[in-house]
Protein backbone atom coordinates (compact mmCIF):
# COMPACT_ATOMS: atom_id res chain seq x y z
CA UNK A 1 0.00 0.00 0.00
CA UNK A 2 1.68 3.28 -0.89
CA UNK A 3 1.27 5.69 1.71
CA UNK A 4 2.75 9.40 1.70
CA UNK A 5 6.05 9.33 2.68
CA UNK A 6 6.90 11.11 6.36
CA UNK A 7 8.49 14.17 6.02
CA UNK A 8 12.42 14.79 6.90
CA UNK A 9 12.59 18.11 8.47
CA UNK A 10 10.23 19.52 11.35
CA UNK A 11 8.22 22.57 9.11
CA UNK A 12 8.06 24.87 12.30
CA UNK A 13 11.89 24.43 12.93
CA UNK A 14 13.66 23.03 10.11
CA UNK A 15 15.19 20.00 12.84
CA UNK A 16 15.46 16.44 10.98
CA UNK A 17 12.72 14.45 12.13
CA UNK A 18 12.54 11.17 14.12
CA UNK A 19 10.00 8.40 13.24
CA UNK A 20 8.61 6.97 16.54
CA UNK A 21 5.29 6.60 18.44
CA UNK A 22 4.46 9.90 20.94
CA UNK A 23 3.38 9.46 24.11
CA UNK A 24 -0.17 8.77 24.57
CA UNK A 25 -0.29 7.62 20.61
CA UNK A 26 -0.35 4.64 18.93
CA UNK A 27 1.17 4.83 15.92
CA UNK A 28 4.41 6.32 14.29
CA UNK A 29 4.77 9.62 13.31
CA UNK A 30 7.30 12.39 12.56
CA UNK A 31 8.25 13.89 15.72
CA UNK A 32 10.43 17.04 16.27
CA UNK A 33 12.91 15.99 19.39
CA UNK A 34 14.24 19.73 19.42
CA UNK A 35 10.71 21.70 19.33
CA UNK A 36 8.23 19.02 20.02
CA UNK A 37 6.16 18.96 16.89
CA UNK A 38 4.29 15.94 16.07
CA UNK A 39 3.42 15.76 12.50
CA UNK A 40 0.67 14.23 11.68
CA UNK A 41 -0.28 12.95 7.75
CA UNK A 42 -4.49 12.59 7.52
CA UNK A 43 -6.38 11.65 4.11
CA UNK A 44 -7.33 14.24 1.74
CA UNK A 45 -11.11 15.14 0.59
CA UNK A 46 -11.54 15.54 -3.06
CA UNK A 47 -14.86 17.00 -4.47
CA UNK A 48 -16.47 17.23 -7.40
CA UNK A 49 -19.79 17.20 -9.03
CA UNK A 50 -22.08 15.14 -11.22
CA UNK A 51 -23.46 17.75 -13.41
CA UNK A 52 -26.11 17.22 -15.37
CA UNK A 53 -27.74 18.84 -18.68
CA UNK A 54 -30.94 17.05 -19.37
CA UNK A 55 -29.79 13.53 -20.09
CA UNK A 56 -26.26 14.07 -19.87
CA UNK A 57 -23.65 14.53 -17.91
CA UNK A 58 -20.42 16.75 -17.87
CA UNK A 59 -16.82 15.26 -18.27
CA UNK A 60 -13.80 17.01 -18.46
CA UNK A 61 -10.56 15.18 -20.43
CA UNK A 62 -7.76 15.54 -18.37
CA UNK A 63 -5.02 17.78 -18.98
CA UNK A 64 -2.35 16.87 -16.27
CA UNK A 65 -1.15 13.96 -15.00
CA UNK A 66 -2.08 11.59 -13.23
CA UNK A 67 -4.61 10.23 -16.02
CA UNK A 68 -3.48 12.44 -18.65
CA UNK A 69 -5.99 12.51 -21.67
CA UNK A 70 -8.72 10.63 -19.99
CA UNK A 71 -12.06 11.56 -18.90
CA UNK A 72 -13.11 12.76 -15.26
CA UNK A 73 -15.80 14.14 -13.45
CA UNK A 74 -15.04 17.46 -12.51
CA UNK A 75 -12.89 17.22 -9.02
CA UNK A 76 -10.05 17.98 -6.95
CA UNK A 77 -8.80 18.31 -3.87
CA UNK A 78 -10.77 20.44 -1.28
CA UNK A 79 -9.12 23.44 -0.17
CA UNK A 80 -8.85 24.90 3.50
CA UNK A 81 -11.33 27.64 4.25
CA UNK A 82 -14.18 26.02 2.33
CA UNK A 83 -16.68 23.50 2.22
CA UNK A 84 -17.34 20.30 0.22
CA UNK A 85 -19.67 21.59 -1.82
CA UNK A 86 -17.88 25.44 -2.41
CA UNK A 87 -15.20 22.88 -3.39
CA UNK A 88 -17.12 21.29 -5.61
CA UNK A 89 -18.37 24.36 -7.25
CA UNK A 90 -15.23 25.91 -7.49
CA UNK A 91 -13.79 22.70 -8.87
CA UNK A 92 -16.63 22.76 -11.63
CA UNK A 93 -15.44 26.27 -12.71
CA UNK A 94 -11.80 25.85 -12.68
CA UNK A 95 -11.63 22.92 -14.99
CA UNK A 96 -15.10 22.50 -16.78
CA UNK A 97 -15.81 26.87 -16.72
CA UNK A 98 -19.31 25.65 -16.02
CA UNK A 99 -22.24 27.62 -14.55
CA UNK A 100 -23.99 25.20 -12.24
CA UNK A 101 -26.54 25.04 -9.48
CA UNK A 102 -25.40 22.77 -6.47
CA UNK A 103 -27.26 20.17 -5.80
CA UNK A 104 -27.37 17.31 -2.66
CA UNK A 105 -24.20 15.28 -1.87
CA UNK A 106 -24.66 12.40 -3.89
CA UNK A 107 -21.54 10.03 -2.66
CA UNK A 108 -18.95 9.72 -0.60
CA UNK A 109 -16.24 7.16 -1.73
CA UNK A 110 -13.10 5.93 0.55
CA UNK A 111 -9.83 5.53 -1.36
CA UNK A 112 -7.29 4.36 1.10
CA UNK A 113 -4.93 3.34 -0.88
CA UNK A 114 -4.12 6.87 -2.17
CA UNK A 115 -5.11 8.29 1.28
CA UNK A 116 -8.08 10.52 -0.10
CA UNK A 117 -11.97 10.59 -0.15
CA UNK A 118 -14.10 11.80 -2.81
CA UNK A 119 -16.84 13.26 -2.56
CA UNK A 120 -19.40 14.15 -5.21
CA UNK A 121 -22.63 16.33 -5.34
CA UNK A 122 -25.21 16.36 -8.38
CA UNK A 123 -25.39 19.52 -9.86
CA UNK A 124 -27.23 21.27 -12.64
CA UNK A 125 -26.06 23.12 -15.65
CA UNK A 126 -27.26 26.50 -15.85
CA UNK A 127 -26.02 27.16 -19.42
CA UNK A 128 -24.04 25.42 -22.25
CA UNK A 129 -20.91 28.41 -21.61
CA UNK A 130 -18.80 25.16 -20.20
CA UNK A 131 -15.03 25.30 -21.59
CA UNK A 132 -12.28 24.05 -20.92
CA UNK A 133 -10.07 25.62 -17.68
CA UNK A 134 -6.09 25.43 -17.26
CA UNK A 135 -6.41 21.60 -16.39
CA UNK A 136 -9.09 20.18 -18.81
CA UNK A 137 -7.75 19.47 -22.75
CA UNK A 138 -11.73 18.96 -23.21
CA UNK A 139 -14.97 19.73 -21.96
CA UNK A 140 -18.14 17.74 -23.00
CA UNK A 141 -21.46 16.25 -22.06
CA UNK A 142 -22.03 12.66 -22.62
CA UNK A 143 -25.44 10.33 -22.18
CA UNK A 144 -25.37 7.33 -20.25
CA UNK A 145 -24.22 5.25 -23.70
CA UNK A 146 -21.89 8.00 -24.86
CA UNK A 147 -19.55 8.14 -21.45
CA UNK A 148 -16.12 6.66 -22.81
CA UNK A 149 -16.24 3.91 -19.91
CA UNK A 150 -12.87 2.38 -21.17
CA UNK A 151 -10.89 6.00 -20.98
CA UNK A 152 -12.31 7.49 -17.08
CA UNK A 153 -9.34 8.55 -15.77
CA UNK A 154 -10.41 7.26 -11.64
CA UNK A 155 -12.47 4.16 -10.28
CA UNK A 156 -14.20 6.82 -8.24
CA UNK A 157 -15.84 8.63 -11.75
CA UNK A 158 -16.81 5.67 -13.01
CA UNK A 159 -18.56 4.20 -9.18
CA UNK A 160 -20.24 7.78 -9.26
CA UNK A 161 -21.43 7.64 -12.57
CA UNK A 162 -22.59 3.90 -12.64
CA UNK A 163 -24.65 5.05 -9.15
CA UNK A 164 -25.77 8.01 -10.85
CA UNK A 165 -27.17 6.40 -13.75
CA UNK A 166 -28.77 3.23 -11.88
CA UNK A 167 -30.40 5.91 -9.36
CA UNK A 168 -31.91 8.16 -12.46
CA UNK A 169 -33.45 4.65 -13.68
CA UNK A 170 -35.20 4.37 -11.16
CA UNK A 171 -36.20 7.82 -10.26
CA UNK A 172 -34.52 7.69 -6.66
CA UNK A 173 -31.78 9.31 -5.91
CA UNK A 174 -29.87 8.48 -2.98
CA UNK A 175 -26.87 9.18 -0.83
CA UNK A 176 -24.17 6.63 -1.20
CA UNK A 177 -21.15 4.94 0.40
CA UNK A 178 -18.09 2.97 -0.73
CA UNK A 179 -15.06 1.52 -0.39
CA UNK A 180 -13.03 1.42 -3.60
CA UNK A 181 -9.67 -0.99 -3.91
CA UNK A 182 -6.78 -1.06 -6.35
CA UNK A 183 -7.74 -2.28 -9.72
CA UNK A 184 -6.35 -6.15 -9.34
CA UNK A 185 -3.88 -5.45 -12.06
CA UNK A 186 -1.97 -3.34 -9.72
CA UNK A 187 0.05 -5.01 -7.00
CA UNK B 1 -11.25 32.61 10.14
CA UNK B 2 -8.63 30.60 11.32
CA UNK B 3 -6.85 28.78 8.98
CA UNK B 4 -3.71 26.66 10.01
CA UNK B 5 -1.07 28.95 9.67
CA UNK B 6 1.92 28.08 6.66
CA UNK B 7 4.79 25.74 7.32
CA UNK B 8 8.25 27.85 7.84
CA UNK B 9 10.56 25.01 6.24
CA UNK B 10 10.27 22.63 3.75
CA UNK B 11 9.86 19.11 5.17
CA UNK B 12 11.59 17.81 2.48
CA UNK B 13 14.63 19.86 2.49
CA UNK B 14 14.72 22.09 5.55
CA UNK B 15 15.40 25.24 3.78
CA UNK B 16 12.99 28.24 5.28
CA UNK B 17 9.51 28.42 2.96
CA UNK B 18 7.94 31.11 0.65
CA UNK B 19 4.41 31.83 0.61
CA UNK B 20 3.96 32.89 -3.01
CA UNK B 21 1.45 31.52 -5.69
CA UNK B 22 3.34 29.02 -7.80
CA UNK B 23 2.96 28.82 -11.17
CA UNK B 24 -0.71 27.66 -12.83
CA UNK B 25 -1.64 27.75 -9.53
CA UNK B 26 -4.24 30.52 -7.92
CA UNK B 27 -4.00 30.27 -4.50
CA UNK B 28 -0.57 31.40 -2.23
CA UNK B 29 1.64 27.95 -1.36
CA UNK B 30 3.96 27.36 1.18
CA UNK B 31 6.51 27.01 -1.97
CA UNK B 32 10.53 25.68 -1.25
CA UNK B 33 12.40 27.52 -3.66
CA UNK B 34 15.54 25.28 -3.02
CA UNK B 35 13.89 21.93 -4.14
CA UNK B 36 10.76 23.26 -5.32
CA UNK B 37 8.66 21.43 -3.04
CA UNK B 38 4.88 22.91 -2.97
CA UNK B 39 3.10 22.11 0.46
CA UNK B 40 -0.08 21.89 0.45
CA UNK B 41 -2.70 22.14 3.26
CA UNK B 42 -5.84 20.23 3.26
CA UNK B 43 -9.19 20.09 5.23
CA UNK B 44 -9.30 17.02 7.90
CA UNK B 45 -11.90 14.15 7.84
CA UNK B 46 -12.84 13.22 11.33
CA UNK B 47 -15.06 10.05 11.18
CA UNK B 48 -17.01 8.80 14.01
CA UNK B 49 -20.30 7.09 15.14
CA UNK B 50 -23.58 7.72 16.29
CA UNK B 51 -23.52 3.98 18.30
CA UNK B 52 -27.05 2.66 19.68
CA UNK B 53 -28.08 0.25 22.06
CA UNK B 54 -32.06 0.26 22.18
CA UNK B 55 -33.42 3.59 22.99
CA UNK B 56 -29.56 5.12 24.09
CA UNK B 57 -26.89 6.08 22.24
CA UNK B 58 -23.43 5.90 23.06
CA UNK B 59 -21.50 8.94 24.70
CA UNK B 60 -17.94 10.12 25.42
CA UNK B 61 -16.98 12.82 27.98
CA UNK B 62 -13.78 13.99 26.75
CA UNK B 63 -10.37 13.82 28.91
CA UNK B 64 -8.71 15.75 26.17
CA UNK B 65 -8.49 19.80 24.70
CA UNK B 66 -10.36 21.30 23.30
CA UNK B 67 -13.11 20.77 25.30
CA UNK B 68 -12.36 18.66 28.11
CA UNK B 69 -15.10 17.11 30.30
CA UNK B 70 -17.59 17.95 27.63
CA UNK B 71 -19.32 15.45 25.88
CA UNK B 72 -19.03 14.06 22.47
CA UNK B 73 -19.80 11.00 20.04
CA UNK B 74 -17.09 8.78 19.95
CA UNK B 75 -15.01 10.69 16.68
CA UNK B 76 -11.36 11.85 15.44
CA UNK B 77 -9.36 12.44 13.18
CA UNK B 78 -9.06 9.75 9.95
CA UNK B 79 -5.46 8.21 9.42
CA UNK B 80 -3.98 7.39 6.59
CA UNK B 81 -4.31 3.68 5.30
CA UNK B 82 -7.58 3.46 6.45
CA UNK B 83 -11.23 3.87 4.95
CA UNK B 84 -14.40 6.68 6.48
CA UNK B 85 -15.72 3.16 8.30
CA UNK B 86 -12.51 2.07 9.33
CA UNK B 87 -11.23 5.11 10.96
CA UNK B 88 -15.11 5.47 12.73
CA UNK B 89 -14.65 1.64 14.14
CA UNK B 90 -11.45 1.91 15.39
CA UNK B 91 -12.45 5.58 17.41
CA UNK B 92 -15.28 3.89 18.67
CA UNK B 93 -12.83 1.38 19.55
CA UNK B 94 -10.55 3.34 21.26
CA UNK B 95 -12.31 6.63 22.85
CA UNK B 96 -14.96 4.13 24.16
CA UNK B 97 -14.06 0.89 24.43
CA UNK B 98 -17.22 -0.18 22.43
CA UNK B 99 -17.70 -3.45 19.88
CA UNK B 100 -20.04 -1.90 17.46
CA UNK B 101 -21.89 -3.76 14.42
CA UNK B 102 -21.12 -0.62 11.83
CA UNK B 103 -24.14 0.73 10.09
CA UNK B 104 -24.55 2.99 6.71
CA UNK B 105 -23.15 6.32 6.41
CA UNK B 106 -24.96 9.10 8.55
CA UNK B 107 -23.65 12.64 7.86
CA UNK B 108 -21.22 14.46 6.09
CA UNK B 109 -20.99 18.13 8.31
CA UNK B 110 -18.17 20.75 6.85
CA UNK B 111 -16.46 22.79 9.08
CA UNK B 112 -14.81 24.83 7.16
CA UNK B 113 -13.54 27.26 10.26
CA UNK B 114 -11.57 24.30 11.54
CA UNK B 115 -10.86 23.20 8.36
CA UNK B 116 -12.56 19.90 9.28
CA UNK B 117 -15.10 17.50 7.26
CA UNK B 118 -16.88 15.68 10.05
CA UNK B 119 -18.23 12.20 8.81
CA UNK B 120 -20.76 10.09 11.02
CA UNK B 121 -22.02 6.47 10.58
CA UNK B 122 -24.60 4.95 12.36
CA UNK B 123 -23.52 1.91 14.55
CA UNK B 124 -25.16 -0.90 17.02
CA UNK B 125 -23.80 -1.74 20.11
CA UNK B 126 -23.22 -5.58 20.26
CA UNK B 127 -22.62 -5.45 24.19
CA UNK B 128 -22.37 -3.35 27.44
CA UNK B 129 -19.03 -4.21 27.38
CA UNK B 130 -17.79 -0.42 26.84
CA UNK B 131 -15.19 1.72 29.34
CA UNK B 132 -13.72 5.13 28.62
CA UNK B 133 -10.39 4.90 26.74
CA UNK B 134 -7.16 7.16 27.55
CA UNK B 135 -8.88 9.76 25.77
CA UNK B 136 -12.10 9.79 27.74
CA UNK B 137 -13.04 10.73 31.39
CA UNK B 138 -16.60 8.51 30.87
CA UNK B 139 -18.83 6.27 28.63
CA UNK B 140 -22.22 6.69 29.25
CA UNK B 141 -25.33 5.66 27.02
CA UNK B 142 -28.15 8.51 27.50
CA UNK B 143 -31.39 8.32 25.81
CA UNK B 144 -33.00 11.22 23.90
CA UNK B 145 -34.03 13.39 26.73
CA UNK B 146 -30.77 12.21 29.65
CA UNK B 147 -28.58 13.65 26.66
CA UNK B 148 -26.41 16.60 27.94
CA UNK B 149 -27.18 18.72 25.30
CA UNK B 150 -25.75 22.09 26.82
CA UNK B 151 -22.50 19.92 27.59
CA UNK B 152 -21.78 18.21 24.23
CA UNK B 153 -18.44 19.28 23.06
CA UNK B 154 -18.93 20.24 19.30
CA UNK B 155 -21.40 21.30 17.10
CA UNK B 156 -21.23 18.85 14.61
CA UNK B 157 -22.07 16.39 17.69
CA UNK B 158 -25.14 17.99 18.36
CA UNK B 159 -26.26 18.69 15.11
CA UNK B 160 -25.63 14.49 14.39
CA UNK B 161 -27.51 14.10 17.71
CA UNK B 162 -30.70 16.14 16.46
CA UNK B 163 -30.72 14.59 13.05
CA UNK B 164 -30.49 11.29 14.71
CA UNK B 165 -33.72 11.37 16.65
CA UNK B 166 -35.77 13.24 14.17
CA UNK B 167 -34.73 10.42 12.00
CA UNK B 168 -35.76 8.12 14.14
CA UNK B 169 -38.71 9.63 15.27
CA UNK B 170 -39.74 9.01 11.55
CA UNK B 171 -38.38 5.64 11.07
CA UNK B 172 -36.55 6.70 8.27
CA UNK B 173 -32.62 7.25 8.13
CA UNK B 174 -31.39 9.28 5.54
CA UNK B 175 -28.07 10.26 4.78
CA UNK B 176 -27.12 14.39 5.50
CA UNK B 177 -24.96 17.21 4.32
CA UNK B 178 -25.22 20.00 6.64
CA UNK B 179 -21.87 23.19 6.72
CA UNK B 180 -21.84 24.35 10.44
CA UNK B 181 -20.45 27.82 11.03
CA UNK B 182 -18.96 29.03 14.33
CA UNK B 183 -21.10 29.70 16.92
CA UNK B 184 -22.44 33.91 16.83
CA UNK B 185 -20.30 34.74 20.22
CA UNK B 186 -17.13 33.95 18.12
CA UNK B 187 -15.69 36.94 16.70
Amino acid sequence: MLLRSGSRFCSACGTPLTRRVPTGDLRERDCCDACGAIHYVNPRPVVGTIAVWDEQVLLCRRAIEPRHGFWTLPAGFMEVGESTLEGALRETQEEAGAHVEMGPLFSVFDVPHVEQVHIFFRARLLDLNFAPGPESLDVQLFTEHTIPWDDLAFGTVAAALRLYFSDRARAVFGTHHQTLFPPATST
